[in-house]
């Protein structure tokens, strides 16, 4: 919990008694691999903080699943539109690997704007943040060939989620086939 | 002026002096009919009030003009992701019509969060909105036919848009060919 303390105090810098203000409204939560945390058609009640493991959002499009987002250790995660909104998530987020997370619900965040609204900004970073990386892909999947798009991945992406998630969920964050992700791999690894 | 006092303080709550620090901040500006605010390569200093007129932002792929945003009276508009990261922009903006606009700078904006964090709120929003209208369009794009896009499009934009934009500017937005719009906004009328 040190890390998200940390993460705090570099964006907004907290003192003692508002880190034991968050601290008290941040609930600690295990989630096997594979296991659902949010369904589409559900609200997201929560934003994630992950502690460890891998976490991501996805859709499903014509029956396939179509990855959305990954985040892994010391960074946070959510069904964002449905959780900003409060209205019915079309995304699923689930835990990809056995992960141990923090979270806080929309009432404890809504509670902290109120008390003090220095905590605005976190929600701004993070709505500035989620806003960039959805404009970042779908730019990148307008404009750019397969191996660009998984050169940009390879750059934007945590090192861990690039060796431990399933190459087909990474293919289809891309929206290349997962035949044409092998081969570029491959190409990558000769050059 | 009073509009953006109006929407400021339904969105915060601000009190005489507060509007008045915000007001010494903002410039106005006119700008003639399709001309440029802000081009690619250029950081966007500024985020734009309309006060009236129409504003869009588009950039441009293998040579063709691809529309991104549209923004007329009382909307907020700037080449978003450039102006909070304060780098060169991807996009253009521009005015489509003969337009007057308040803007603020990014350096006041930052100066406005400084002094009071209450102010953080109107940035947290202002990064929602964009988040949820880049992750829309996104998803339209990727799920939904050229008839449902434009039905969406309908549903969202403003009159004055749907209207007063040229065609071939929104059916670059939904990503459709310039005949198929025509084609679609005959069969709306028939039906």
């Amino acid at each position: 919990m040190e890390y998200l303390k940390d993460i705090l105090n570099d964006l907004i810098g907290i003192n003692k008694g508002e880190w034991l203000e968050i601290k008290s409204f941040l609930q600690h939560r295990e989630f096997k691999a594979k296991s659902p945390i949010i369904r589409a058609g559900e609200v997201a009640r929560h934003i994630y903080f992950i502690d460890s493991g891998i976490l991501r959002t996805y859709h499903i499009n014509e029956g396939k699943e179509i990855s959305t987002y990954f985040a892994c250790d010391q960074q946070f995660i959510s069904t964002f539109s449905s959780f900003i909104t409060q209205s019915p998530s079309f995304e699923y987020l689930e835990a990809i690997e056995d992960s141990s997370v923090f979270r806080i619900s929309y009432e404890s965040l809504n509670t902290l704007y109120k008390k003090n609204s220095k905590f605005e900004k976190i929600g701004r970073i993070l709505a500035e943040k989620n806003y960039l990386c959805v404009l970042e892909r779908t730019l990148s999947m307008q404009t750019k060939t397969a191996k660009e798009k998984y050169q940009d991945f390879m750059n934007t992406y945590d090192k861990k989620i690039l060796t431990r998630v399933p190459q087909h969920m990474i293919a289809s964050f891309l929206g290349v086939a997962p035949e044409s992700l092998s081969r570029i791999r491959r190409e990558m690894l000769i050059s």
